[in-house]
Formats: structure tokens, C-alpha cells, sequence
């Protein structure tokens, strides 16, 4: 059987799952790519550190041109975090004439476009389809499967770090730290978590969803972004009261006027595939104008499930799927966006509030006021009695609005923060219809 | 840009859709293919028929040689269903040098590996992303995007309309016939409904992804399969109270003694992704060894749907993706069977049971005996009194087993249609564990 000869870069988690695979099922790789795909390679910064897979002898190296310098070895996985080194690796193995594979999206997500480029120019491939939403073949399904579609409307649940996290708070009745700290211990937050709890990541990920599925050309950092870490346990009991779960969303929506973008928490409905999400699960609902609506659930995160994303890269590198796949890639390309995002103030959506007022009247009348003024008629009101081992002169009122604006809820957040009788700290919500 | 000429043979539901998306969404395919896919011929029995769909002048003929003999057409969507003429039009269009793409599952489950292999030897290609589930790209996800893994499970709601006959019994409380006739005034039935209700439609789809998945090589003819049409809302009724919903299941699971293969009325734990499948949804769940359990839920038939997993094969097979997977399929392979079918006695199972018994002493007693001669042992059970309305001399019995096997329950039955005070109509269903 022909042999292809195929090298990683980087032995962190990812790394070593991929060599597993390579190495002790190669019968399903060659079952599926009608060819060997073998591990000739592996690139580490420190040989001597041990390692949770058994290599054969002399595939461990430091030396990045044992690759570069190989044309034997025909594609790379490149598994390295992070921006550098690993985009200048990146343009290395391109340059030496290699096809990559990677599960990077914060890389692609910042330098998307000059890897693309680079990679058009020198007639080389890049395959992420472990960049977002890890074991749910996201990328491909959007950008082969489902190609005969406008898609018009795209929600995921795509950081499983958040989403673990705010199950725990919801289920368990933890609040945040304790259910972060909870996430640590079990391997599922890293030490310094920011990137997954404030939304940089879901949004990283939306950025390369909304390029392929859009044609959007919509760097991360401009998409409105909430993470789960300023959540309030009590704001998940009074959305489990309205019928509702917390989930933090990404999405992208298609309107006349523009591509909607942004990450959130959002209240969906219970009942609703999305709203079921638990743990660190994943899962991206997509309408397309022919297909309707399409769901999708995995583990989107871990070893083995984004190593069954990275080696299903590999063999569709290798057999040359992927070359055929890249060139038609709505994905940092030289042609201009097929659409632009809307302006985030325009933003139609249903809101959920929660404010702390003081237990005497007028109070409710002003507050109304205030979103009358803005237009913003209120569908649902729950105001329970004082808590009787808390603050007895304040009183939580949970609103929830009919269609509105982002811009006119900004606005009326601003109006009633400045009441009498409003305590500090208004909390306000998407909610999927 | 460059085009490439199709063809579409039969115009029925999907065959319109299809022409729609090619005829009304050329620059979709143009950028996804990378060049515009130019139908240049309809096939049709009879010319004179209206059509929904605005056809070019001199697209439309009933003369297949218009597509045999032009070499300029590359590709076809071969949109007729039943065994013959689409068998003899399938042969033809693979010998005239067409690469084929169809919805049709029944000639595939039927005579795919005659199909299969003519396409080999000519060095063409089949695809059938349509042929099962319709909207969901299970085909591709299974073939491609899981290569990685063993996958070890398949679980699928892959008959819509058993589906919808099933929720409208469940939800409205409807009798058999009564949603049937629902079904087919909706669309979701055919005049004679004999294929998706007995559970043949779903067994073929099986067989398929059998193939796929397992590299078995099943006739559909021999996957043991149960369908709907003889449900009785009674056992809707108290699977509800158990905490279950009843779905028609189609389930291949991988086991040291070989694959388990059957279609069956199930009961499926409210709140699993597969228990809420409502309406005409289909749902594939798919566990692999490496990317974990990953859910899929869609559409399962109708005309966009279907005609959005058509286009998309004409897209992938245009630019070269399916030449390169249909080499490597294993479907009617001629290689030898990687897996054979576990003997059906011996598949393990929890089971729902109802008999209904006479009022009488001493009844129970025997039937738990005839299950303890089979070493089978009671999970729960539930006896309500005689219905005040009905027969009052005699009650139902609910009865949920253990962990057994189907030959031990086939004995267990046949023993306890024999006790005295045991009613004929013993209803028995699988119950997912």
C-alpha cells in the first residue's frame, strides 16, 4: 500500500492524540485514505520531557528542519498554541512546500488572512477543521455539506469551558468562582481562563464560522462580546422560573441590513436543542434557505475528539480533498465580503433585566417609564417579597421586554441606572425567541 | 468561469428542487464549485406535463439519449424512484460516461452492489449524500469527517413519517389510522404509506449506513425490523408514565460477537436528544471511538431538503471530491466484510411488555414465573384497575424487564401467550438503555 508520510508539531494534548491515533490505528487510515498516512516526525521544543504516548525511535526531534528540509514528508499537523512561534512555523512548513493541518483558531482568527494568502500564493493547503466546535465537523459540514444553501442563521455553543461552567451554576447552584475553580479540577478551564470565560474564543470561533458561512470578512475583536463571568447564580433561577436556561451563545444571523454578530448569554427556552446543551458539550444549529434548520451536538473539546477532527484533516489532505476544498473557501480571500455586519445598535432582540430597587413605591412606575420612553414594552414582570435573611429595604425586579433594539436597551439601561430607588448593578440579557 | 454541464433525470418532488437551486442559485454553485453547474437537459416521461418549476425552452425532452449521447454533460441527478426504469437508467448513464448522483435508497439497499460495481469497473462515481436522512449530511459525515474513528454505534430516526404518525399519536392522542390519514393529508404519506410504516424504509437506510460505517455487507431483507403500524396509543400512554417517548429506531451497534443490526419501536428516556425528535424530523446519533457521541438532527425528506443534499453532490462531484471518496467507500466493496451480523436471538435488551390479563388471582404469579424460567427479571411494573368504561373483567399489565436477551423474551412470550387468563395481543418493545 502506497505510504504518505505525514509529521506533527507539537506533542501537547491535541499532539499526543493525534500520534495515537497515527501510530496504533493506522488500518483506519488506510482504510480511508486508500493509503498509509505515516507518522515520520515529531517536532517538540524538549526532547527529554516524557511524554504520554510510545514513539518509535527517532520520530521525537527539536529541530523544526528535520521537517522543513524533508520532501518526503508531504502534510503537517501543526498543534502548536498560541500566536508565535506557531505562525511563523506555520509560514515555515507552507514555504517548505508542506500542506498543514492545524487546531489553532486564536492563530487563524488573528492572522487568518496572511496565512490564507501565503498559503493561495505557494498553491498549499490549510485544513482547521479542529478550530472550532472540536469533534463536530462544523467547518466541513458548512463549507462542503451544506453548500447549496444560503445559510441565514448560525447559533453555537461553541466555548465548552463556559458551558460547563454555567451547567454547574444552573444544576449545582454554584456561583461562579466555585464552579470555575470546579471546571480547573477537572482539566476542562486552564489555569488562566480569561480567553474562554470573557467570549474571546467563541468569538475567535464565530469570526471563522461567519468568514466561511457568510463570506463576512469580520475580525474578532469587532464582534460584540459578553463572557459567562460576571454571571449571577440568582439571574439563572429567576430565567429557570421564566422557563429559560443561561447558555452563552454565539451568532450569526443574516438580515437585509447586515450580518448580526455577537457572543453572549443568552436565555433560550427550555425545550430547545440549544437550551439542553449541558457540561462541556458543544453544538451549532444552522438554517439554511434550502435545508431548513440542522443541529448539530459533540464534545467540543479534549484529546481524542479533536484529534478525530485533526487526523480526518489529514486523510482529506493527503487523498486530496482538501486541495480542492481550499481553493473555492470563502475564507480570508482576496474577494471583497459578500456581506457586512450590522451596526450592533441596530440589533433587534427581546431582553431580560434584573434590577435591585429599593422596597418602596414609585419605583416600578419610574422604571417602566423609562422603557416606555425608549419604546420598550415589557412582556413578563416578576417582583418577589424581600429576602428575609438579605437586605430587607431592597427588592430584585425581573423584567422581561418584547422585540426591541440593542441601541434603545442600551439606552434605558443608561436612563434607569440614574433613578432614585435603582441600586447599582443592572443585569441585562439576550433571549432567543 | 468555467461550466460544467448537468443533467437532471425525473422531475418529481426532489428533481424540481433541484432544478430550482441550479436554475434560480447559480452563483451559489459558482461559489462553492468554483464554476457554474449548467443544467443543460431535463429528463422526463411525459414533455406535456405542468411543472412547478420555469424551465429554459428545449431543457425539457423524454429522450435520455439527449443526455447519453452528449458528451458535454458530466453529471447527472438520477431522480426517479423504484427499482425500474431507474436501475436500467442508473446502467446507462454509467456506461454513457455520467457520473451519477441520486436519492433513490431503495435501489441502492436493493441493487447497489451491481451499481456499485459498474461504477468501479467504468471509473465513475455514485453519490447519495439524499439517500438517507435527506437534509442531514450523514453520508459525508460518516464517510468523511469521522475517518478517525471506529465508530462502535449508530442510532437513527431515519423514517420521517413514521416519526410524524408516532408524535401525532403521542401528543394528540390520536389512534394509528387517525394520524396516518394526518400524515398523508400533511404530505409526509404516501397513498400507500406500506415502505416507511413497516418499517422497510428505515432497514434499507440502515442497511447503507451499515456499509458505511461497519464495512458490513447486509441486505436490508435481512435486518429483523418491526415497524409502527401496529402501535397501540395505550403503550404510548404508559411509556409516558415509565418517563419514555416511543421512537422508531434504527440501531447498528458494534460488539465482540459482530453488529447488532434491527429496526424497532423503542422506548427512548424523555429528555435524550433521540426521545425528542418530533414531527417529520429524522435524528442520527453516532458514537466513535475517538470523537465521542455526536448528534445530528434535520430535516429528513422533502422537496429542499433533499434537493439541498443533491446539489450538493453535484458540487462535490463536479469538482472531484467524490471521485476521490467514492474510491475509497466501503460500500459494496468487493473487499471481504469487516464485521458480520450478531445473531439476533443473542442481542441484549431491556424490554416493555403489555399483556392484558384477566381480574383474577394467581395471573401474575404465572407470568412471573414464565419470566423467571428465562431468567429474566422484572425492572418495574405497573397493574392499574380495570378501565370503568372498558371490559372490566380484565386489566393490562406493564412490565419492564432487566437486561436480557431477544431470544430469552421471543421464549418468555411465547410461554406466557400460553398461561390460562392471559389475553392474546401481547405487545413487546425494545427499551434504550
Amino acid at each position: 500500500m502506497q505510504k504518505t508520510k505525514v509529521a506533527i508539531v507539537g506533542m501537547g494534548t491535541v499532539g499526543t492524540g493525534v500520534a495515537r491515533l497515527l501510530l496504533d490505528h493506522g488500518d483506519r487510515t488506510a482504510r480511508h485514505a486508500g493509503q498509509t498516512l505515516w507518522l515520520e516526525q515529531v517536532v517538540v521544543r524538549d526532547v527529554r520531557r516524557p511524554r504520554q504516548v510510545e514513539l518509535p525511535a527517532g520520530l521525537l526531534t527539536d529541530d523544526l528542519r528535520r521537517v522543513t528540509g524533508n520532501p518526503e514528508i508531504k502534510v503537517v499537523a501543526q498543534l502548536i498554541g498560541g500566536l508565535e512561534p506557531a505562525r511563523t512555523i506555520m509560514l515555515r512548513l507552507l514555504e517548505s512546500g508542506k500542506d498543514v493541518v492545524t487546531a489553532n483558531k486564536a492563530l487563524l482568527a488573528e492572522h487568518g488572512g496572511e496565512l490564507f494568502d501565503r498559503a493561495r500564493e505557494l498553491g498549499r493547503s490549510i485544513a482547521f477543521e479542529a478550530s472550532v466546535a472540536g469533534g463536530i465537523p462544523i467547518i466541513t459540514n458548512i463549507s462542503q455539506c451544506l453548500s447549496a444553501n444560503q445559510i441565514t442563521s448560525l447559533r453555537g455553543i461553541l466555548n465548552g469551558t463556559s458551558n460547563f461552567i454555567v451547567t454547574q451554576m444552573e444544576e449545582q447552584g454554584m456561583d461562579y468562582a466555585l464552579a470555575l475553580a470546579e471546571a480547573q479540577r477537572r482539566g476542562y478551564a486552564e489555569a488562566d481562563p480569561t480567553m474562554d470565560v470573557d467570549g474571546t474564543d467563541a468569538a475567535q470561533k464565530l469570526s471563522i464560522l461567519a468568514h466561511l458561512a457568510f463570506g463576512a470578512r469580520v475580525h474578532w475583536r469587532d464582534i460584540p462580546r459578553t463572557g459567562i463571568n460576571s454571571l449571577d447564580p440568582a439571574d439563572l433561577r429567576y430565567a429557570r422560573e421564566l422557563g429559560y436556561r443561561v447558555k452563552l451563545l454565539a451568532i450569526a444571523h443574516l438580515t437585509d441590513s447586515g450580518l448580526e454578530l455577537h457572543v453572549s448569554p443568552t436565555l433560550v427556552k427550555r425545550g430547545q436543542p440549544l437550551a439542553e446543551v449541558r457540561e462541556a458539550y458543544n453544538a451549532v444549529s444552522v438554517v439554511g434557505d434550502a435545508v431548513g434548520r440542522v443541529f448539530f451536538h459533540g464534545l467540543g473539546a479534549g484529546q481524542m475528539p479533536t484529534a478525530s477532527a485533526v487526523v480526518a484533516d489529514l486523510i482529506d489532505t493527503v487523498v486530496g480533498r482538501t486541495g480542492i476544498t481550499f481553493r473555492t473557501l470563502e475564507l480570508w480571500s482576496q474577494r471583497p465580503p459578500l456581506v457586512n455586519m450590522r451596526d450592533h445598535a441596530e440589533l433587534p432582540g427581546r431582553f431580560y433585566w434584573r434590577f435591585t430597587v429599593d422596597d418602596q413605591p414609585g419605583v416600578l412606575g419610574r422604571i417602566a417609564g423609562a422603557l416606555g420612553n425608549q419604546a420598550i414594552s415589557i412582556a413578563s414582570l416578576i417582583q418577589h417579597e424581600p429576602d428575609e435573611l438579605g437586605d430587607r429595604t431592597a427588592v430584585p425586579l425581573v423584567i422581561m421586554t418584547h422585540t426591541t433594539t440593542e441601541g434603545a436597551a442600551q439606552q434605558a439601561m443608561r436612563d434607569i441606572e440614574r433613578l432614585p430607588g435603582v441600586r447599582p448593578g443592572c443585569v441585562r440579557m439576550r433571549v432567543l425567541d
